[in-house]
């Protein structure tokens, strides 16, 4: 049987993403919209979330595709109301506020699930199965998009809590920290901020690796021609590369296939969906904030450097 | 009978307080110490962590006391040859350095103890026990001391990693997730930069309160005359202020005194390190690293904000 679901913040990544991905699987049915100004055609619309927790005590799980700094008081509401909870990333504007979300999920005994996309891209588990009995020598990423094309109007995007080239990178990051078998971590990190903005238009880290390889990030947003979203991986054993996103895969230079799949399910959110009711019926949590941490220890140790202002 | 500890880096803190901590108790004998520069008399003194670990497989325990961004080297190779290890605030330049290191001591059967000194400042038990059955209405840390009388030439503070008006300032965070029976977490903060330096002369932080409570941090290096290291509290049912860093409380605008000891310690250092040897003993693990966290979020939806150049 199918649950019933809320899907609240419709904008872009709604639209793009999750109401197709609900609406293709037998696991969901999309019973209600919140949002101030977007809604699904033949979906009942509401634009306040209490309203919708007390009209529709039979929907049990929440969906938050709203931009971050808003989405904590959102969760809350819906983990007080009994509602099992799932987030768009990064789960938080915060990593405090991602911790009590969960301390309240457990409380509650509801489930809650951080997700992270580009972690169901087609070729990530194939990389890290590759990876697991390989000696690391270096990693490097380099994650370059044109943030014109791919985030109009997303203004909240260059507000403090937006996290800039971030909100793309840290999707490098949640592979990065899917597929490698260590963790890392930083040690210093370059930010460069627009001087009418409050977040990085692009960033540059070193990481720490345990075995000694070199590991690096670069994030642009003023990427134009040519997109880049590439994990350059050199072991001792070959050379792996991931690209599109983890979407494609080379090992040594030869374009890879994915496996046999596990299920019939192509599709980063048709995954993470399969992935929310799996987790619903175990009654599980699954908050892994690393890619949070990562972001939040390139702000603290960033050297912070003002550039030319960004005119959208 | 007493551990054998070595104390590495020896600058400011060490001197002012870890050493006479350590030759005042009965659990500890300090058995050498680390350091390029320092040294203490009728110590034995190695310039390199490496060659005291081979030499002394006798200490059994390493408190790290230089600064956060060369603490992790140390702390990697101290656990790794086995020792139990003590870790001055912050207890890491990263969050994810932290996580792993105590990944690393859990997995070697070490201890590992990130110490934040101010929560053993004398009336902050008695803080904490007033505050555990009341209704929070509004905390405001006042955190305000001039850098050059309190830490002539750390030059490190200004350095990215080095926290700047947060290496202070966290002894206050430490404080407050000590004595709040509710999490708290960064809703929004502005970090004021000298145009000369990587790290805050001064910031102010906004928290979300479960309860709604107000709660609010200011912060500021350049503090002249008074010096502030104060919070105050006001709660439905009263009035708290802790103030000289936890060293005296009001209630009410009534001084109190500190109830009667559960020891006979007195003073910060000699409370940590009575800490770690029971620590130790018990084969335990504490690694709070909630005022960091809190410092990470400050950062990450920080605005930052330049000022005038701060010249020692």
């Amino acid at each position: 049987m199918a649950y019933k679901i809320a899907l609240a913040g419709i904008g872009k990544i709604a639209r793009d993403q999750h109401v197709p991905a609900i609406a293709a699987s037998p696991d969901w049915d999309l019973a209600a919209t919140v949002s101030r100004h977007g809604s699904v055609d033949g979906v009942e619309a509401y634009d306040d979330l209490g309203a919708m927790l007390a009209a529709r005590p039979d929907i049990e799980v929440v969906s938050l595709c709203m931009p971050p700094v808003p989405r904590f008081d959102y969760a809350k509401a819906a983990i007080a109301a009994g509602r099992h909870v799932m987030l768009e990333k990064p789960p938080g504007a915060s990593l405090a506020e991602c911790h009590a979300l969960e301390a309240m999920a457990r409380a509650a005994g509801v489930s809650i699930y951080a997700t992270w996309h580009s972690r169901e891209a087609a070729m990530v588990a194939t990389a890290k199965a590759w990876l697991k009995d390989k000696t690391l020598e270096s990693l490097h990423v380099i994650w370059k998009e044109d943030v014109r094309k791919w985030h109009p109007g997303q203004t909240w995007i260059w507000q403090a809590g937006g996290l800039g080239v971030f909100d793309p990178g840290i999707n490098a990051l949640s592979i990065v920290t899917e597929i490698l078998p260590d963790p890392i971590h930083v040690t210093a990190s370059e930010l460069l901020i627009p001087e009418n903005c409050e977040t990085p238009i692009a960033a540059s880290i070193d990481f720490a690796h345990p075995g000694g390889a070199r590991v690096t990030a670069e994030f642009d947003f003023r990427k134009e021609g040519d997109q880049f979203w590439t994990i350059e991986i050199e072991a001792r054993e070959g050379r792996l590369t991931l690209l599109e996103g983890g979407g494609a895969l080379e090992i040594d230079g030869k374009a890879q296939t994915a496996g046999p799949a596990t299920d019939a399910l192509t599709g980063e959110y048709p995954r993470l969906y399969a992935n929310m009711a799996r987790l619903v019926r175990a009654g599980g949590v699954d908050m892994d904030l690393a890619p949070l941490v990562h972001v939040a220890d390139a702000f603290l140790l960033g050297r912070w450097i003002t550039v030319d202002p960004f005119i959208e």
